[in-house]
């Protein structure tokens, strides 16, 4: 009896040591982001001395080069590049132009849709009927759209706490609004830009290519202009629209997916990942979306490595090409960890903003691992990232699933109020992300990294 | 035994109804704010129709009028005003000035700490002293310190998670610095703003007042202007420091408190407070201290009464007067209160910002009615406001803890990371202000007053 319980207590102050050393260990990151981070300088340099990096462009080219030899100057183990090849989608030389063509003639903004095709040179004119989801186009047919310009005018469902569900919901209109209207003899697709603030500035975002090649030009209006249309067409159905984009599509680009690892001194062949993704679209600086990704994936490593730690298991972050217009860097990843026999145990992924973070979503965990959260949730509740729930990952590791076995995919969950207001538009800029909440989001994922490769899951 | 289980399942099927119950108004409750709330239109108004209201002023008396029409308009059951004197301090006519004066003249920008008495007319020019601490004089003395400047330069501690906690520890250079230095003859304060980012614009906020007259003048400079009076320092000690306010505390005058409240339909003298404080500071519009507090303590009442609830208790709304310079408004509540005999509850208050909520601090529960709080976390948890720790309230509703008996004080938390960016700035305006953070906000509080009403603690 005795013996049992001198074992009982031996392992009860095994466990409490262990506790207290991870507890310690957290304590040391969130010091060293919040003190001596670097995310936000980087993310600074990535958004004003690169700017813009959609793929296939000069600038994404710059931003791999440079983001290359950040992890260099940081002293990661090693740094790669993974050859991919990319869409290489360009917005066009001239501005796009669109007119309300009522009594007046009223001039309002667009965007082309990413990966559109362009109208013809004159622009499209043509009457406009309001749609408020895909359905309708399959009701009214070819008879009632043909010749026509539809306008998909469904708003965000306000009323779901989480924005990401909102823009879920309402997403189809963009990405695969004038893929299923071209079917029906639809000339141009315009949307209500997917945000749920009432804004004066549209937001792009990929939409669906058709292989058959019959596909139609897509835009997006911002929310003030959509209901300003929606109001005019209420009181006018005779109102015509025009507009004229000049995107088109060039022959894929050679570009890259940027690796650096911290070696693990156990287990050099058991990786984990964490990575955003390099590209961004045309607009703006992609500083949220997913600059803060990116910059915070190469801190979370560095952070590591300036407190000394060493790793039992090989770590990650990777800098994903191509996310924003076809998934390319995502899936090369995959296919090479496959080819290469590299065991993933877990893929981290930040791409929903540079706000402050709640915790993770996870997919993959089984019961008992599941279980093992809980223990983690106290660890993380004095960081205010104890919100661990099942489900979660995103588009750069999702192919991980498909191709690794047992890898579990982690999504970062920052506050999702603001990031919709900024997303896909001009106004995604440096100025739009607080220091300190990326930070936090920063050592949230160094966190989850260090538990992963001491305790697994 | 088969009665025993019948009671049991009775029990069992009362209580997950009523859970039952309670999810589905939270639902209703964050609906109406999502889809209907006013908060957001209501700080416009307050904002851009009134603006910058410190105590005193005929903005403050603007805003208590309107306030109370407001309230009238969604048809609280009775709105009234609580006087109240409060102090009258103004900046002055004349803008404020500032000069480093070493090799070259540089201006640089201060604004006058809120109650400070004003330099003389020319102003004052004189050696400084650098100190991170109050307990610095002490060391120093007078010997060292007469008729110098001090400058407390002490930066926020980046490390706290929590802003609030590096505001507090930061905080005794602005609230008590001038007080503590004019007893060595010091002639004049200059602070470090209380922010933890580095920004240009100067924080105002209060400072202690002396009874004996003997007050030395006190001013804020930004963040920038700090880091770099403090490196031209160590340079050039000899660098002499002008500055020149022109501010004044008039008499007393008298103003308000607004009141509205839905009658309790069972015990109509047991109340439950929800409010912020309607005085803001004087450099912009008080939009998230305290815009966002009180218009959102206006719309959770509004809200429960849009929904046809019909309270148990009497719920009030209270628009407090004077938190920033004073607290008389909170402390004339609590006498009346007292004076009146009537039982509060429960009191919540919204003095954070207007930011995403994470959930409520409590001050004054017992061990039991702690214990109770997990169930409302569960309910709290889809909303993402089921943090709820002991500890909590606030400065206005803090004097009704002595003068009543069992009141539980309650503050709202929502995320800090963003608050000491703007608070007592020229940038606490609208335009900071999101819209869906603000309303969650909103929401949460009515869902607590809900409970609240509904079952005790």
């Amino acid at each position: 009896m005795k013996l049992k319980i001198t074992l009982f207590l031996s392992l009860l102050c095994a466990t409490s040591l262990l506790k207290a050393q991870d507890s310690l260990m957290l304590r040391k990151i969130y010091d060293e982001e919040l003190v001596n981070g670097h995310a936000y300088s980087d993310l600074h340099y990535l958004c004003k001395n690169i700017g813009q990096r959609i793929s296939g462009s000069a600038n994404a080219q710059k931003a791999v080069e440079w983001g290359k030899k950040l992890m260099e100057s940081y002293g990661f183990d090693h740094v790669f590049l993974q050859e991919v090849m990319v869409p290489h989608w360009v917005r066009g030389a001239k501005e796009e132009a669109a007119i309300i063509d009522g009594k007046k003639r009223i001039p309002v903004q667009i965007v082309a849709l990413g990966m559109s095709v362009a109208t013809p040179k004159n622009g499209i004119t043509a009457d406009v009927v309001e749609l408020h989801s895909l359905t309708q186009l399959d009701s009214l047919g070819e008879s009632k759209l043909k010749g026509k310009i539809v306008f998909f005018n469904r708003p965000f469902d306000q009323k779901f706490i989480e924005t990401f569900r909102a823009y879920g919901t309402a997403g189809d209109q963009r990405f695969l609004g004038p893929a299923a209207a071209a079917k029906y003899g639809v000339v141009g697709v315009i949307i209500r830009s997917l945000s749920g603030s009432d804004n004066d500035y549209p937001h792009t975002g990929a939409t669906r290519v058709l292989t058959d090649g019959k596909n139609i030009p897509g835009a997006a209006m911002s929310t003030n202009t959509a209901n300003r249309l929606s109001a005019m067409l209420k009181k006018n159905p005779a109102i015509k629209f025009y507009f004229k984009q000049n995107c088109q599509t060039l022959p894929d680009v050679l570009s890259y997916n940027v690796v650096g690892e911290l070696k693990g001194t156990e287990n050099p062949n058991k990786f984990i990942v964490v990575g955003g993704h390099l590209d961004s679209w045309d607009l703006a600086e992609g500083a949220h979306d997913d600059g803060t990704g990116v910059m915070g994936a190469v801190d979370a490593v560095r952070a590591l490595k300036a407190l000394g730690y060493r790793p039992k298991n090989t770590i990650r972050a990777v800098l994903f090409m191509n996310e924003e217009n076809g998934d390319k860097g995502g899936i090369k990843y995959a296919e090479l960890a496959a080819q290469n026999k590299e065991e993933h145990i877990a893929a981290i992924e930040s791409d929903a903003g540079g706000f402050t973070p709640r915790g993770f979503g996870f997919t993959g965990l089984s019961a008992d691992q599941l279980k093992n959260l809980d223990g983690w949730r106290k660890l993380f509740f004095p960081y205010y990232i104890d919100r661990l729930t099942p489900g979660g990952g995103g588009s750069d590791i999702g192919p991980l699933k498909e191709k690794s076995t047992g890898v579990v995919l982690i999504g970062l969950s920052p506050d999702s109020q603001r990031y919709f207001d900024v997303h896909h538009t001009p106004n995604d800029v440096f100025e739009n992300v607080n220091k300190r909440e990326l930070e936090l989001g920063v050592a949230a994922m160094s966190s989850l990294i260090y538990l992963i490769d001491q305790h697994g899951f």
